[in-house]
């Protein structure tokens, strides 16, 4: 026929769930991908008629969908994953993690970390991540090399470490890296001040004054256990969000990972300016910080994103449980089984990680004229079967292990499980030897 | 060398975690086998000089540790699996569970369901479980067929079921399935009263004579809700733990499963007791039971042992994922991030099933003399690296994808991922027929 439109990759699948529109579940359909952009979904018959594709990929058992949004990470602390479990928060962080860290930081350390991540969330479905750590410039380098989707984090912190020294430079190297990746395909840019009781309200004030000019996101920790909370009131007579609030933060471009202890007044704060709220459910049950109350933000219309935190806290960076351990905690936490649905924590997983990263106009569903960030999903072996519901299935019985195939920006990273781009024993041979150098470090 | 012992299998290993005892590491040890139980446990080099094994194998990136004992399941149900979710428990029950088992419970399905489950236990490290569903006799031919480990639950309830129409049917029946596998070696049976709202003070009171003659367990749902605890206050005066103690139920034979709502009187009821508490950790939260206190009863010296419950309502039975759950929620509801550590956990997922089934002089532990239930845990991909501490990985890190081997009484039924005597594309086949059957139910 010469009528046929020509796609690069026509991918047919059992299923499609595009999560938009919420809980939409297309049987036997087709995804046709051109220069790495969605060009058509339809029922595979009509597809086949319709394009001819230089590749096409049928997976009759599996089901297709939009990379996870990993929306708070760490990544290069992978390297650190279980080196100090199951101690309180400060003892944690003073005796085991800052010392290690004092020894490591640096650009190989970050580099060897994000590239260990990196093989970690695409093996496991995830296309995009929001990262905050040091040495972004080191990150957005790696995450580009890799073709892997990344949000970095542009470090503000009231005290000296390895990538800055004074508040001018946090801000100029801030700037800086801004600059080098603006208008990139695949890196963008958020502020990432550590936390209110680690920044200054002057340094709030320029990131105000800096991500308003720049229209980029501002990623924070925010509220992560009830002591913050209390110590806040108690030095300074607010509650965080309310501090954030009168420097002007508290609006739709604030990405607030943790939101624990909140309020109703929080709460209705947060639903008002259009907050997006990341929600890392097992880092939180880890250290006890506390329960964030996903259905009551939800259901007053509130964004959630869904994030693993990072390695030395979760220890790991799996999508797909921690969007289970989201939807089940909701419902425990609101004490109602209906709370925060199966197809509320897909698109929370998804979608609203978009939504919060700014990327809604990109990535986060399968739409025509998005981008190619897709997941295969099999789900023909015995845990993933009989399937009387594939959002169910997805969200409540599927782990990392069925994703079969994976791309971002219509680029294979995964083929049947395999990585395409990434070696997985160098990988591991190099985290070994992160291993025997952090081993050797006297705490 | 002539003065060699002779051993039929010799698996030597990077780490070995014995869990008993607890936190114990040993690196580089080989376990020797020998007509299904553990005859050695040594460190390599000797153990190379000391046997010569019939099959020799050699996993140098890899943790072998003591099989997962699954305490509380409804094998069966495994063909619901995502059938009706995010539902409130009545309306979960009556408007989809109940009239689905209406039309479809009876041998084949149990059987079905049960060949479905041993596939999803073996392949993700169970080695045995704590079975709770109608037709035990089919239950218990269908684990032994395929030399899968068993506790079968002889169900008591007060009303008619397929599987006995009165209380004197249901007692009959119980001791004839009981009779039957008095002596197995893989399968053994307990009484399985529903729970206190469903079974009357008359019939606990032969459950109890009986299970002390036979000196069974008794296997039964108790304090799931807050709701449960309230209406049996409001109906008997006493709560549900507190009728059964009076009852004479409560002491070491008792297999407590839920047990959310309980106050310091239950707790210090089960410690003098020596009751064993199931915990479901993933059920109790999608169905928004409520919480168990596993941190108190823990640290006052119940043993806990640890569950998925049904696939209706979990969706799964992976027990590496239920035992991450139990450890990270433990911290959470304790407001404590050291409870319940990776140790403990590991140890109620193994040893603390062992010993509330009565079956810790034989499995639980990577013991001499014990039977070799044995998994081996790859650790080689970039998920499970690097291993700064091998207990954390294993409950922190490890899914149930990383395990590669698993043995039940010396007979390998996993060998590099694959089922070594079932059929993975049958067994799914079959589900799929289930699908259908079950779709085609009006409700």
């Amino acid at each position: 026929m010469t009528d046929h439109l020509h796609c690069d990759v026509l991918i047919e699948a059992g299923w499609v769930v595009p999560v938009e529109p919420k809980g939409v579940v297309l049987e036997d359909h087709a995804v046709a991908i051109k220069d790495g952009v969605i060009v058509g979904i339809l029922p595979t018959f009509e597809a086949r008629q319709k394009f001819s594709a230089r590749e096409r990929i049928v997976k009759q058992d599996a089901c297709l969908m939009p990379g996870m949004v990993n929306s708070h990470t760490h990544n290069p602390m992978t390297l650190m994953r279980g080196v100090a479990d199951d101690l309180p928060l400060m003892e944690w962080l003073q005796g085991h993690i800052w010392p290690i860290e004092a020894k490591i930081i640096g650009p190989e350390m970050v580099a060897d970390g994000v590239t260990l991540s990196i093989a970690e969330m695409i093996r496991g479905g995830t296309t995009t991540c929001n990262e905050n750590y040091f040495f972004p410039d080191v990150q957005a380098q790696v995450y580009k090399q890799h073709g892997f989707r990344a949000m970095v984090g542009l470090p503000i912190i009231d005290f000296p470490t390895p990538w800055a020294a004074t508040d001018d430079e946090y801000f100029d190297r801030a700037r800086q890296v801004h600059d080098q990746w603006m208008g990139d395909a695949l890196i963008s840019t958020a502020f990432a001040p550590h936390a209110p009781y680690t920044v200054k309200d002057e340094s709030f004030k320029r990131i105000q004054m800096y991500s308003e000019q720049l229209d980029i996101p501002v990623h924070c920790h925010v509220h992560e256990t009830q002591f913050e909370v209390d110590e806040a009131i108690a030095q300074t007579g607010m509650r965080p969000l309310t501090r954030l609030d009168k420097l002007g933060l508290v609006n739709d471009r604030l990405i607030a990972v943790h939101m624990t202890a909140l309020d109703e007044g929080d709460i209705e704060l947060c639903a008002r300016n259009g907050v997006h709220v990341v929600h890392c459910p097992e880092s939180n049950l880890k250290l006890a910080s506390g329960f964030c109350p996903v259905h009551g933000l939800h259901s007053r219309g509130v964004n959630i994103a869904i994030g693993t935190d990072g390695c030395a806290s979760n220890n790991d960076l799996d999508m797909f449980g921690e969007t289970r351990t989201a939807a089940l905690l909701a419902k425990a936490v609101a004490a109602n089984a209906s709370a925060f649905g199966a197809a509320d924590a897909l698109y929370a997983a998804t979608m609203g990680g978009a939504r919060a990263l700014s990327m809604d106009d990109r990535i986060g569903s399968i739409t025509v004229g998005k981008q190619a960030d897709l997941v295969l999903v099999d789900m023909s072996s015995p845990e993933t079967q009989p399937v009387h519901n594939i959002v169910s299935q997805l969200v409540y019985a599927v782990g990392r292990q069925h994703v079969s195939d994976v791309w971002i920006a219509g680029v294979r990273k995964l083929k049947d499980s395999v990585l395409t781009e990434m070696d997985a024993a160098e990988l591991s041979a190099n985290a070994k030897s992160w291993r025997s150098r952090i081993a050797g470090i006297q705490l």
